[in-house]
């Protein structure tokens, strides 16, 4: 299990770093959409190794095959099957560790659970599982802009390197203006010398990413388990190194009162919205017409290119030094991933919406 | 849809704050257990209002009836329901809002979505519902425990002030020793004073619990959508007031490089463990036998007895003065909470473990 | 698991046969719908026992209790509990049997499953758990009504005695008419004179249950896995003591041509219809607007008043000669329950059309 | 929704008759089985058109693609896809009748759900579809190999043409050792020279095919809704062109007393079993040791050679001949794809079998 999510709006998952495929099967894609197979690719294209000289160099064109649910260009409504066929994998790079666990990866977890793991490359855990979340996505996102919905997510901070910008502002063009996807340029040309550095060290480091969802109506959500930052909760933590998540105003909630975090209703325009968006758009559990806003904290990449002691499956201590090729950062590839999984669920919440008598 | 959680162990709960009851149905519980109601009153106790000074006086005895599953003390494997019928219902208190959408409260949204809604004291988005939570992860705490498992949580910050305490020292007693529900005595005073002048003023201020779970053994959470910290995240982010998560080095990982982050693994005395825990015991979304260590940031309060303005149904802004009882502060009642929908997840995720063959 | 059925109108029940309640959650139900218990009621009454002298004679008044998800008499959209209290549980009758495994029925499945069970009248095994479905179907029927749906059962064999009716004519008072539930009186005599028959002489009987739902239009039923079908069958071979389960032409198509088989389209006033309804109402497991027609066949109850052969928990041939109070043939009853099994599955099917672009 | 089936071992299907491809995805296969790919492709081949004389001849070598899941041969624990390429596509004589309903399938009705359909070979709708299930049901059968049980269907009847068979003795070369799958070698020939009559007739036949798994222990099955003869009905009814399914005594139960129907426990050599077998291997829906035996009946393929009366989506009558590839009969392939179906539900309650304390 755990390779799927949404509950109309459904993704599977399959692939592993170093096999032959990646791929996703989409349930619950309404009918009738125009599907623009150059877009899914175009996001691929943003998630991809070798994009810019501050990500990982594996060499993968990720070009996407749409294997079933489209006639004469248009969705079916049955399930729509996507694949990339892994070009290179490098298994090589790996073979040293065979049995080895690496520090603050899967590779001990997955044998706990499992009795085996595939080593090359961290099997389902590596980040490469992500290219059908990303196509997936792609295609809920198609599906929410139909309906008035748009989603952008940026670097917003790397390290100790913030960016200053305010949410309501941000644009597509202002976040791929640069190879870090931080549409403050002052803050992303220092986030940038920050990745550079620390690669040179053989090191990595972390950073939090910011997303908006735009145009999203009152009423989506469920309350109570599913409610709609649980969903988005789930779905941020659920990405490779992901360690925490915000809705609205966050941990800075911590020390407010009620008076000064409570968003006051008002009538603007025929519209009910709120003066103040500490809410993040979401009131219990369901989207309130406000901009859905959440961030989420990435810790520094596991893997890097300096000697670090760890055991062996026999439980003998070994040393390690990793080789293969590896982001010094999350960050820049990480904004179409989160975008793409806010697009799942939020497309799921749209379908989900109950039928009244 | 959203008011049932869990694959094996899964639990549903139904009940509106004002309404007849509230209750849950527990499916999956394995047979065999030795169910012990008294525990169950216990958590449910913890959570009470009007348990000690500084919570909402609202009066519930909120005694747990057990209305299936259980053969001579010995749960059967088929669904345990749980009912407290509700005592101290008061809508009267309410119906001044009846029509109008309480600031940063669920009124607005739940009648986006369904056109309709309880207005007695919140429906389903009350904090009541948690009753239904609690008892269920009463159910998951027994069965854990026969795993090994211990789970404790306690509030480690109201408003700015913050407890000193070591997460791996935390004893229930320690929690239990003051009304705060804070182990750091100096802290708990603070906490105390801070809540008992908050709530003179009339307004409300949030805070922060942490949770750990000892004794989980290596192997649990599924890869990819349902990781560990997926799915706690996403039970703590669908509690009333929950606006932020984190598991491990959460936030705090986002500064720091990858030689400093990464967990070590060790041999002691021929277990495998890590030499620190920033992952905070899940690695991979697998745990990997270190303790399950998270946070969980909760708002302030959204009913303040100050005046608001707010719209009403017709969109005319309206003067808005709560009455009703309240708390002026979730925390000290948020522990039993967090520990229930932290168990719920564990309990269900140890049912999920594979087979193998 | 297995207590809880339904995508969206998803329905779980719990109880045992002699514990305190049985009971029923349903989720999903649309709001807004202005429920009427007395029809939840006047249902529960059709299935109770001790309605008639050819059923059971426990006295159960079966009275129902909404728990929760109403508000001024109208659905809320959330969860709505139902309970009823169990009265006539009378466990005495069962004690010889604690330890023995009663033919055909599941005491000795049960143990194999789960370990133990709770002897006291088959606990969940029972057909007293249908008192949950019949009053979940209560609703679902009136949702469906909402839509135009109209749903009627009735006995159509018992034993080697047939009714003969055209399912386009059956109306619900000639139901009702006599204490079998067969619409064709002069049958329904024989039948009558047959299960008494049967009684006297200790054992019981079979039969057969037709339904059909009228008013379906066009395009309920998911293709492939969950075709309307596929559901209806699960449903009705879910029920207590069902061996078969056909749908339209069923058994009697096999030794038919496809010449004869075929539905032919017709106009019909501006609707598309078919000459025939050999399809019974279904095809590629979507509705196609035509009556959706289903028989269940029905084994003759486990429960007989003469001597049995058996063994016991220790493997040791044992007489057995069973006591309680039975039904001498589930058929009257079963009228009731196909018709809410019917009525969940078509209401949820309802509810999972897919939305369009 | 509607493509995937199963509650841990999870199979979701993708692709169009004359789509690019067809496939499966199956999750919850256990980790640790040594793959035998030649032993899908059998069962594939066993369902492959054009493999005799009396099916239809569509060209498809449908050669299998393991695209994840699998590492040196052995299963991971992760989504195993399975791809086959469509090679012998041949839209163009479906061309005519892309605004045609033709009688009896499912075109009208997939235009009623969806909106739109992909004309070519009846989309999903097609056995084509079923691939995907043989694939994954070879899959699930290797892992019911592993704990005793067998599964063995055949063709029992054709037309009225019925074999003379005991279900204890029937064994995999009897059933391949003819064209039909009849194990019955007279009844066999009869019912190959009646498949080609009727097919030189432009027409086609029903019939029903039996299928029995051996060596399920006792306790496999959920209670209440997912009892395993209700899982066996839809997996069953879910498969194009079935119209009944009876679990053990089936319909033949109806017209017996309980007095000759109940089945004697007894103890043989220390095990429980029971003297006859009327149960059909399940009682109360969870397996007693015994075999599981069921049936069900295919009405005659809709697609015959001659000329039919319809509408077309315009409401005007038409009139139609089929023309594109097809069976005369689908019992003889119909045999591998009722047992991957029968697989695929016993290997996922095998999966389900409750944990105990």
């Amino acid at each position: 299990m755990g390779s799927s999510t949404g509950r109309i709006f459904r993704v599977t998952t399959w692939g592993e770093s170093h096999g032959a495929t990646v791929g996703a099967v989409i349930e619950g894609c309404p009918p009738g959409l125009a599907l623009d197979v150059a877009a899914i690719q175009a996001e691929l294209d943003r998630r991809r190794p070798g994009q810019s000289a501050i990500v990982t160099p594996r060499k993968e064109a990720d070009r996407i095959e749409v294997l079933s649910g489209v006639f004469e260009g248009v969705t079916l409504g049955t399930p729509i099957a996507l694949m990339v066929r892994n070009k290179d994998a490098d298994p090589r790079a790996y073979a040293p560790f065979a049995d080895k666990y690496r520090p603050s990866h899967a590779d001990y977890t997955t044998e706990a659970r499992y009795g085996l793991r595939d080593w090359r490359g961290g099997g389902r855990a590596s980040a490469r599982e992500t290219v059908g979340r990303v196509a997936a996505g792609a295609i809920a996102r198609q599906v929410l802009t139909h309906v008035g919905v748009e989603i952008i997510a940026w670097v917003d901070q790397v390290g100790d390197i913030g960016a200053a910008v305010e949410s309501t502002g941000v644009t597509r063009p202002a976040v791929e203006a640069n190879i870090v996807r931080c549409p403050d340029p002052a803050a992303a040309a220092a986030m940038e010398a920050l990745i550079r550095a620390v690669r040179k060290d053989g090191d990595t480091i972390g950073g939090i990413v910011k997303a908006v969802a735009r145009g999203v109506p009152a009423g989506w959500g469920d309350p109570v388990f599913d409610k709609l930052e649980g969903d988005l909760a789930k779905a941020m933590l659920s990405l490779p190194a992901a360690k925490g998540f915000t809705s609205g105003s966050g941990f800075g909630s911590v020390g407010m009162r009620g008076s000064e975090h409570n968003d006051r209703f008002i009538n603007e325009g025929g519209a009910i919205r709120t003066a103040s968006n500490r809410s993040g758009g979401i009131q219990g559990g369901i989207s309130n017409g406000m901009p859905v806003e959440i961030s989420v904290a990435f810790k520094p990449v596991a893997t890097i290119f300096q000697a670090q002691e760890t055991v062996n499956r026999a439980g003998e201590a070994v040393p390690l030094k990793p080789r293969g090729r590896h982001d010094p950062c999350v960050l820049p590839r990480a904004v179409p991933i989160v975008e793409a999984a806010m697009a799942m669920v939020l497309c799921d919440h749209w379908l989900r919406t109950p039928r009244r008598l």
